[in-house]
């Protein structure tokens, strides 16, 4: 028995009113779960209608069914035409698949996904391009089994300029095999790590807005029957 | 300053493949989260079916700033229409609107709310027609302030039928008072102990689809800035 566990951690942009990124959920209608993240251009409100924008359009077509290539297709399109090329966003769309039973992620980010298996970990870097500003922009596609144990680590780019401030950086894969040395824990685990090591580097002044997506995949025998999901914000 | 914090709980019938329930969040456009939760006839497959299509409605309309007593009289209507008034399925929708920074309850279900301030208990129990039979159905729509502590339970009718293969049932009202005398606990452990009741008294064989969504608001020191979420699930 494999046991999902996904873990999203998020702040805005220090002394702004709201993040600009965006991280939606929805359920597969043939099985599993879709996450989506997008970091829309700028911070704070303009940048908030636009991640929501992308979004929106990501969610609803996943909803209905549609592959997650052509949600991206469709997202880049849909702003593109929306804003006339002018506007980017950065757009991540992780997917359980039930069907196929993989884990589908799709990158239209500079930032990489970072994959481990117990003590490999797999970048994927390859160049990618936003949505919204180049014609004809497609995500790129990477499907891996759904075995255990795999940690998958998406950000937005925050996480990587936390400490910009001060000249400093996370050095995100160590860190986590720091975190995680043996590739078996949980997403809640490493993802309060990770973010507590990024909003600490940034002084709890966030320079950009940090958005932080770990799922993890363990075979253990589980403690809780059912699904289980938890919220906390502040108001 | 405020802590909202939500706990959703879900499993499905005893042999069933997949609950019949369906849970989506999203975020509101103008600030603040709208729950979804749908109960669709019969279990297993062809009620997932009807609760992922009024979700996947809801969850559409919400996204675009509808407010909710009209998202719950679309997603009714879109039923109606779909399935010729032949099939019904409980909706609520619970929203967190950080514009009037109130509550906003919205229910299409036999199955009452409870609410909890402090020693206090509201129960929404208005008759209430669930969506998609009777033309015009319209949703029991009540809001209330954004304060601490404040206590919200959502649940499908699973929770009220557990234990009833034995002739027993839950006193949801009391074992909530039990659980949490001042009123002032997080969502999460309310929503296990709730949740653990339920399926112990099914003997891990729930007779109907359970989803449990409990609603906290506590005035607080955040133990860590920014927003948070944690989901489990089997694969």
């Amino acid at each position: 028995m494999l046991q999902l566990e996904v873990a999203v951690s998020k702040v805005g942009k220090y002394a702004t009113l709201e993040s600009g990124d965006t991280l939606e959920m929805i359920e597969r209608p043939h099985g599993g779960i879709s996450f989506v993240l997008v970091d829309g251009q700028r911070s704070g409100r303009s940048a908030k209608v636009i991640s929501n924008i992308v979004a929106r359009k990501a969610i609803s077509l996943l909803a209905e069914g549609v592959r997650d290539g052509a949600v991206a297709r469709a997202a880049h399109d849909y702003l593109f035409t929306h804003r006339q090329g002018k506007v980017s966003a950065t757009l991540n769309v992780a997917s359980v698949d039930m069907v196929s039973r993989t884990l589908v992620l799709s990158r239209n980010n500079h930032c990489p996904i970072y994959i481990f298996k117990r003590q490999d970990l797999l970048t994927l870097d390859e160049p990618s391009q936003p949505v919204g500003i180049y014609r004809n922009t497609k995500p790129i596609v990477t499907e891996l089994p759904l075995e255990a144990p795999t940690i998958v680590i998406i950000f937005t780019d925050g996480l990587q300029t936390a400490g910009s401030r001060k000249g400093q950086s996370l050095d995100m894969p160590a860190l986590v095999q720091e975190i995680c040395p043996d590739g078996c824990c949980s997403a809640k685990m490493i993802a309060d790590r990770l973010f507590n090591a990024a909003y600490t580097l940034d002084e709890k002044r966030p320079v950009d807005d940090i958005s932080l997506l770990v799922i993890t995949i363990l075979d253990k025998p589980i403690d809780q029957d059912g699904r289980h999901l938890y919220l906390a914000l502040p108001l």
